[in-house]
């Protein structure tokens, strides 16, 4: 006996959109809301296909095999259900890739082009150009060269920066200054005028971007996180967007989401608030590829390439 | 007898700024400020190089052969100096069209990626996500095919939008779908959602984009304005925005520059205004080609293409 439980904290509304798009993409499946499954019915269940799911829920799935996440970032999935030793995979869409790498790109020309700058004169009813630096002489740094961070490295290269990127492993990139490993980033940091960060919230990268590392970065340098709150200290960023060494910063992460009400950032001149949307899973391209993977697994039972619990990602 | 008198309303640093890179480009020339010459040396004056002159300094020129501007745009030297009769050679420069695509697909992400809208949010502390549609199934308008236009169209199409273009002539760009001519405006205007005006100002085209026009943009469509703002009807602008059939305007040109304190554009809160900076002539790139240029004509008397007086670009 075979079949998929959907399980997701997600809206009624978004849980059926989804819900929609993976039967169309998993003919022949049974899958069904984990709500609407009998006690009988959700032992049958060897895949659970998850967004946001309680816990509680999947330790209700007694011959659960594998789980796969329609998100990319998984760090919660381990911290939450790494115990019940089971394989998670994670979301590889190129589409999400390719939105990220547009997002990237959209929010560093927004930076690059002292938009943040413009708006302020706006309101000022100032008419002042600013001065204008070619981007082969702007040096980006993207850190995490992953499934995302690599795609937005390319395409900002494409668009003509000095692009420099930084991993754990070492990579070779065409076109990108590739560093590797933790010593290597403090003497990157030194070069970067624009910071886009793309690392997944592991042990290793919680509180990474500290006072410390954001004072290596020159003066007036910006700074965009589209990765994970914590991986961002937001007291340092406050105290160095407030001394005036770090310019601007594009947030779209929190380590609290929906960001509270009492957040300085809301409020911060510096700031640009985002609501964790620059680059959201695509259910017409995440069901087809969740589709895939199933319809390989019922073929020949290989499950695909899951997360290292221990590594974190 | 031949020598190059550099003639410019610019501030005195900036005349000087523009005089250095020049200087460096045309060795073995001699090259001076207007005002620094004598009437002696004015009569010695072959060649004008003007970035907004004052028409009365060209008349006195008297053996004036042909004028080299700075700017891209001759709008204005047409109207202002048509009479003298000497050909007027506008700047091409692929770095000026390089820079102008860039502010093109940067703003184009500016209103595609909804960061009016939410600029607008964080203001009211409002955390929601916007839908998100492909850029393939989003659909820019570039009215103007020149060599600005078309570098904008060409980047656009490469970023991944459905591009439509517009000239007089016909055109073929691989990837974007041409227009050409008056008659066919306005049913591609019904397409466009987001509309990059990049035409020259001419008799033809001064309030093209007028209340009947504006209305055949879908509901809710974005402009963008890069090239003159005489092209736009500004009160029409505003009751389009005002209704909500337009959704918000970039402007980088206003019928007066610096726009006046009391425009109702600086304070209204779908309009984004820029101090004409989308892409301003880079004086390094671009007295490398007034270099050129004078260095041909001092080898073969040949005068680069120049504007025509009657078309008006
Ligand atoms: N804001 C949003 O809308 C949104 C959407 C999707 C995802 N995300 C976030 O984006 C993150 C990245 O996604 P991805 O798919 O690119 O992840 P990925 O494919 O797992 O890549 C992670 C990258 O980070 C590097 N890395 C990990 N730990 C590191 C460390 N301690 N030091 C240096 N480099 C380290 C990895 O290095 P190696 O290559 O050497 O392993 C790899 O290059 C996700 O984890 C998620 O949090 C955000
Ligand atoms: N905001 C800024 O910072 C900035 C900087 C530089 C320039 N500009 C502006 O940008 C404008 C365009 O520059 P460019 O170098 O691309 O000019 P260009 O090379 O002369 O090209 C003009 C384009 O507009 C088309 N066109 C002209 N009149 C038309 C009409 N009546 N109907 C339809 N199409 C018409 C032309 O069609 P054909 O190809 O058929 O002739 C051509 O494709 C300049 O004139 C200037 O005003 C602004």
């Amino acid at each position: 006996m075979s079949r998929i439980a959907l399980v997701t904290r997600l809206s009624p509304e978004a849980e059926a959109h989804w819900a929609g798009h993976l039967a169309r993409a998993l003919p022949g499946e049974r899958i069904d809301g984990f709500r609407e499954l009998s006690p009988a019915e959700r032992a049958e269940v060897d895949i659970a296909i998850v967004a946001n799911p309680d816990p509680a829920d999947l330790a209700e799935l007694p011959n659960l095999v594998w789980i796969h996440s329609l998100w990319a970032g998984v760090e919660r999935l381990v911290a939450e259900l790494g115990h019940l030793a089971r394989p998670i995979v994670r979301l590889v869409d190129p589409e999400l890739a390719r939105t990220m790498a547009e997002a990237a790109l959209a929010w560093t020309y927004y930076l690059f082009r002292d938009m943040p700058a413009y708006a302020a004169q706006q309101r000022a009813r100032v008419w002042k150009g600013l001065p204008y630096k070619r981007p082969e002489r702007t040096t980006v740094g993207v850190l995490g060269l992953g499934e995302l961070g690599a795609a937005a490295a390319l395409r900002l290269r494409d668009a003509g920066f000095d692009v420099h990127g930084w991993s754990r492993s070492p990579k070779e990139i065409a076109g990108v200054t590739c560093h590797a490993g933790e010593e290597t980033l403090e003497r990157m940091l030194g070069q970067v005028e624009i910071l886009v960060c793309l690392l997944p919230l592991t042990g290793e990268t919680r509180g990474l971007l500290d006072a410390r590392r954001l004072a290596c970065l020159p003066e007036g340098a910006q700074i965009v996180n589209f990765a994970r709150g914590p991986i961002l200290d937001s007291a340092a960023l406050i105290e160095a967007l407030d001394s005036g060494r770090i310019g601007h910063a594009v947030l779209d992460v929190f380590e609290v989401e929906p960001l509270p009400e009492a957040s300085p950032f809301w409020g911060h001149p510096k700031v640009t608030v985002l609501p964790h949307i620059s680059a959201a899973t695509d259910p017409e391209t995440a069901s087809a590829i969740v589709g895939a993977h199933v319809a390989d697994y019922r073929a020949t039972g290989r499950i695909p390439p899951s997360v290292d619990l221990t590594r974190g990602y």
